[in-house]
């Protein structure tokens, strides 16, 4: 028997909530990285016609590994071979698979902290060795070159995110370049997680790609694609070990939902609805840029990407858990606590995800009003 | 970089078959173990409603749960807390989930050969040591509690499917009473593939839930419910271990799919028609057991359940593979051959799956007749 890895505290908050709104409180959902707003129309078309038809096997669609090269052309004028994509059941398997096929136990892998909690928790349960980076205010809550160059001794491979979690900060271009550069120099193995790309506020991330041709990109269709737990993402292999780590993927999982697949094509043409949800995020995240330093939440990381907001709140607790307990208790809010993200300064920190209606971001804001006011009386 | 684990030769034939259907042939796909079916019509029903009104986001199903409980009450007449389920995106995830969350780099895990050909390289992909006992017509292909008994060392698990792939076979009560008392005797960490539970043909499968209350349990609705790729199974771990198990599990692989989980509600409410693709499977295996002796294939592994005839065709050919693709070429039948689950004795075997229409069924044994009488003549 293994010891236990960490679980998600943010579920913790997320029970609560939802015994509180079986109580009868009003909740507003604020605390998971995940889009109310269902997949796109044409996906959910798709959806009920193979439904009706279709009597599913275990597939890989190459229609949807073709539609999603056509994404990386439009989107970074990249030219990338469909069968290079590895389709998942979401990214996590997608990450589970680039690190089994080239890690060894005890391999050193480097990840940004704050960071996405499973990154840790998988590289542990899969006997690899997380090194996780301290990324404050001066390199933008993300990893830099300069974190690469400093180590000692190289590490076996690196996860580098961007946008990230929970922060939604992105890496410069010229940073990106540099990381690739010394991942190169020092025979790092890279891997990108993506799967916020599509949902930035100024410039757009860039791919790793396009610096890195021998980088793992991992993408998803959860977040701007807005098909959360449709199970559907895709590993990036670099030229020369699709074959290799293809046989990783289905040994170990198999196919993606057949369904997802399907709908997944028709998503990938849903342009002009999901940048209308970008829209909305854009719009929560203004709101909340606005609002959150009257009331005397003036640290976050850059809030670039994603749906977060990543705020300091050290002047108000030391313990961001009892503090998100506290605030959905007197609020209705759930957020996550930052020490899902962070083990060492994530008690000072809070996640909040504005990927919800425009009205529940404004009705958090009123009710945040309230209670710092009845706080500092 | 990892070395390969191998592919899965059946892919080899199944696109051989494709390219040949596209050329025109009329092809009967019984390389891979799926049915034909499709997901029960209530199952389609839900998922119709669903798409149309919920969003669907990352979610743990308790009426899923509470159904499975359910399930093993009427089918074991055991009381499990619905907690102890844990759903994931299908069977391998759950096995994944399973030897993530037990074992050591290195540990031995004792697998039978023949077997699937996932096990051993999932085993592998996770830095673990496969076993494969060699099992044979005298313990009915399957493992048996004396080769457990005479191994030195106790291996630190071991992996027990009944009904087998690629044989149908199923281990009697009486033996699967006797490896779960070796296994506590020993200390040997037991895992129970049942994904084809619901699909036999004698004697129904017992679980060894019955008598190792501490055994891993692995199920799947890809099979007897027919729900192929819509990637839904389950793990069902020990009393006391689901925190432990979970976090790994959410870590690694977050949650399973949606709109699977709703359906699957459905799907075990719909026994009346599953219970008519077995009566079919019934049907196609007698036909084949009816049909094959006469063309000289007389040696099969006992196929007691699942929907495989695992034939002994060393009188014809010492190369599986080659004969496969012989067989495929000449009259259109897609089979698996049986270096996918043994590496050893593999080629001398051929896995038929009968999980498909009789009217299928009947037109392969019309084709198999010509094509015997043509090679004897």
């Amino acid at each position: 028997m293994r010891p236990p890895v960490e679980p998600f505290y943010a579920m913790e908050i997320s029970r609560l909530a939802h015994r509180l709104k079986a109580e009868g409180r009003s909740i507003l959902h604020m605390e998971f990285g995940q889009p109310s707003t269902g997949a796109p129309t044409g996906a959910i078309e798709v959806a009920h016609r193979v439904l009706d038809r279709d009597p599913m096997g275990y597939w890989d669609s190459p229609d949807l590994q073709a539609a999603l090269s056509g994404l990386y052309k439009r989107r970074y004028g990249l030219v990338i071979d469909p069968k290079r994509f590895i389709l998942t059941c979401g990214a996590s398997p997608a990450l589970v698979a680039a690190l089994a096929s080239n890690f060894m136990p005890r391999d050193k892998v480097v990840t940004a902290r704050p960071g996405y909690v499973a990154y840790r928790n998988t590289l542990k349960a899969l006997h690899l060795t997380p090194v996780e980076i301290p990324c404050g205010p001066s390199t933008h809550f993300q990893l830099a070159a300069k974190h690469l160059e400093e180590m000692e001794e190289a590490p076996a491979g690196v996860i580098v995110a961007s946008p990230a979690n929970p922060t939604g900060s992105i890496i410069a271009r010229e940073e990106l370049s540099r990381i690739a550069a010394i991942c190169r120099e020092r025979e790092i193995l890279l891997i990108s997680d993506e799967i916020y790309h599509g949902l930035s506020y100024g410039e757009p991330a860039e791919t790793m790609l396009a610096f890195a041709p021998k980088s793992y990109v991992i993408g998803s269709f959860s977040k701007y694609f807005s098909m959360v737990a449709w199970r559907l993402g895709w590993l990036l292999v670099p030229e020369g070990e699709m074959e290799r780590v293809r046989a990783f993927s289905a040994n170990m999982f198999l196919t993606a939902p057949s369904l997802s697949q399907h709908a997944g094509v028709a998503a990938l043409d849903s342009e002009d609805e999901l940048e209308g949800h970008v829209a909305v995020y854009r719009r929560n995240r203004e709101l909340l840029l606005e609002a959150l330093p009257k009331l005397g939440l003036t640290k976050f990381a850059p809030p670039d990407g994603a749906f977060y907001i990543y705020a300091d709140v050290r002047h108000l607790t030391d313990d961001s858990m009892a503090f998100c307990k506290e605030l959905l208790i007197a609020t209705g809010i759930a957020a996550a606590p930052g020490i899902d993200f962070d083990p060492i300064d994530g008690r000072y920190f809070i996640r909040l995800s504005f990927a919800v209606s425009t009205a529940e971001v404004e009705e958090a804001i009123t009710r945040l009003k309230t209670w710092f006011a009845s706080r500092t009386d």
